[in-house]
């Protein structure tokens, strides 16, 4: 029998089968009362989950179209923006800006770490010019989450602009844009939000919605004024992905049934257990701040990370992810982000157990599932 | 009992239960081996139905996402393009190129018409400075199809770019972009490709290609070198909307059982038959070229047709579209583009049949779908 395999992948994550259906749904025409109807509830019952009062913008693309659209729209080429740079995601903000000729001052961030928002503060006065600032929630490719709200704090009562992408995060980490001062939130719906690709999703502050009616970069599909105003017919000035909005709709549900304090809790619990499971087997964890979307751990010295992996993969159906760029073969990185519950959890450190077993390292079965047990269910051994 | 509504409109348009279900599945992770081979897959078979050698490029976005792309990469600000305005769709290029600096020559077709390519080619050469002609295959604001062979025959043996939007028409009308000398062909997912919208689509001619590496205009994530290098490694700069790949390999499949010509024939033969029974009741075509993948109708003076479509779309379950913009209330629009069949035609003028007659008008029921049948079945009444 095949072994029917899981996603512990941060992102895409896994599915739950109720989404599934629900995508699975004849479509309906996006200029009909139903889809207004749809898009109209759907865009107000997301402001929960990004625990907002301002509007959320649906984008049909992949999340860094969303971090396009924050660019192109909130920023005009030569203004400097400063870039809390902590691996691949940070960059990427780096990338996009300087695509749209924004002068970039980095803020670099040792990998596993995150910026010390005092420093940050003393970087922005001494540079005078910086017009705003990018960072990320949880940087999944070191599996570290920035202490927004202390960036919040230091940032409070000026003009920068405070720009969090959320897509790794959102509904997984705890994240209070309104009440932490954060202007615009950037996220997609295939993480916390358990939804396939296809959709991405921005929140403005009333004082980030200035700054698109002055910004001079080129936009058309990101134009976030056309959004914004289509909007308010309850419609997409484009065909939008209309099968996710289905599924979108029922991962709402989801989210206000545990409620997003419950969301945020689960999370940190299964993460924790995760950790302590990875500790009793002696693996030592990456990040010195950790999301609570995915643990990452270090490979130990003398083990391929691609064996383990396949190994995973194929003998025990659990798909992980290694480390990207320069963190190849030197990290494997176990989300359990989204649609994750305890056996999942049980399930994944199991089969880290054998598979680290199978790769010729002494390793005492039953450890890291029972640390994490006894975090779970709170059972003393 | 609820009426199951069909859809007749021009995008997005009724989905096969086997994309449904196909879409349905249990994602796999992007940068999987899995994925690798779906997505290689589906690039390479997407050739045929695109009648190219080129490489297609997948998007994660609206068609107008494409349509941007399209723009970016191949123009620098300050630079010439033609753009043949027939409505809607063909003033969106319009729209893009100017955001993005570009010079805009109009090329003022009346809504209905198509250009003529001699006048274009007079246009071109009159102006000497044009460095891309811009157009729409289907431009289903007014149901017309371009003359998109002849355009590129006076193309032909000039350094001007060929550009074609074919989100509409693509699988629909006829299109040879390889023989025609169609340098770009922009197209999406959710209209002759009868998956849900969400993707879009790219090919580009090696002469296109050049120009890409030459533009000077801002863009990332649409930056389509990184789109041609991921893909050479068989995988995609961002995460795409894995559901709608599953989908598309299954549409492959469809259009190729039937073969490309095929599809043509058929969506011919019942733009044929629709046109007939169009006719037989009296009706106004709006077009003078159209297009097989929708008939516009002018609305008979003294009928409101947001009556008649309401009724069409709550007595009988059919959902057809209203005229858009300067279009509003003069001509109502129904598709048979993607997954349509004989039966489909014959439902849907016969609703219309009745409809009519429920809102006063004088019409013989009958007479329109017996008319359809006749060129359908080569029935003799």
């Amino acid at each position: 029998m095949k072994k029917e395999q899981r996603l512990y992948t941060p992102g895409p994550t896994q599915i739950p089968p109720r989404i599934l259906r629900a995508i699975s749904r004849p479509l309906i025409h996006h200029r009909s009362d139903e889809f207004k109807d749809l898009f109209h509830e759907v865009r107000e019952r997301l402001k929960y989950p990004f625990q907002t009062q301002n509007e959320i913008l649906i984008l049909t693309s992949s999340g860094t179209g969303a971090m396009e659209a924050a660019i192109s729209n909130l920023f005009s080429p030569g203004e400097r923006v400063l870039v809390i740079e902590g691996g691949k995601f940070g960059r990427r903000w780096t990338g996009i800006s300087q695509a749209f000729g924004l002068e970039v001052v980095k803020f670099p961030v040792n990998l596993g770490e995150v910026a010390d928002p005092e420093a940050v503060d003393r970087a922005v006065a001494q540079d005078g010019k910086i017009r705003g600032i990018l960072t990320t929630l949880c940087e999944t490719s070191t599996g570290t989450v920035e202490d927004i709200q202390g960036l919040g704090r230091v940032l409070r009562g000026s003009a920068i602009l405070f720009i969090v992408d959320a897509v790794s995060g959102l509904a997984v980490d705890e994240l209070r844009p309104d009440d932490w001062g954060v202007d615009v939130v950037v996220s997609a719906s295939q993480k916390g939000l358990m939804l396939p690709p296809g959709l991405a999703f921005l929140s403005l502050s009333p004082r980030a919605w200035e700054r698109v009616e002055k910004s001079s970069s080129p936009r058309y599909y990101w134009d976030l004024r056309e959004y914004r105003e289509f909007g308010e017919r309850k419609l997409t000035p484009y065909t939008p992905a209309i099968s996710l909005l289905f599924g979108l709709k029922e991962v709402l549900a989801l989210i206000e049934e545990e409620g997003i304090e419950g969301v945020w809790a689960r999370h940190r619990r299964l993460a924790q257990a995760t950790r302590k499971g990875m500790e009793a087997l002696g693996l030592e964890l990456f990040p010195q701040r950790p999301s609570n979307g995915l643990t990452v751990v270090r490979i130990p010295s003398g083990l391929d990370g691609e064996k383990l992996l396949g190994t995973l993969r194929t003998d025990f159906g659990v798909l992980l992810a290694h480390g990207q760029e320069e963190l190849k073969g030197r990290i494997f990185r176990l989300a359990h982000m989204g649609w994750v519950a305890e056996g999942d959890i049980l399930r994944v450190i199991g089969a880290l157990e054998l598979a680290l077993r199978k790769l010729g390292l002494q390793v005492a079965v039953g450890e890291g599932t029972g640390a994490a047990m006894d975090l779970l269910m709170g059972v003393n051994r």
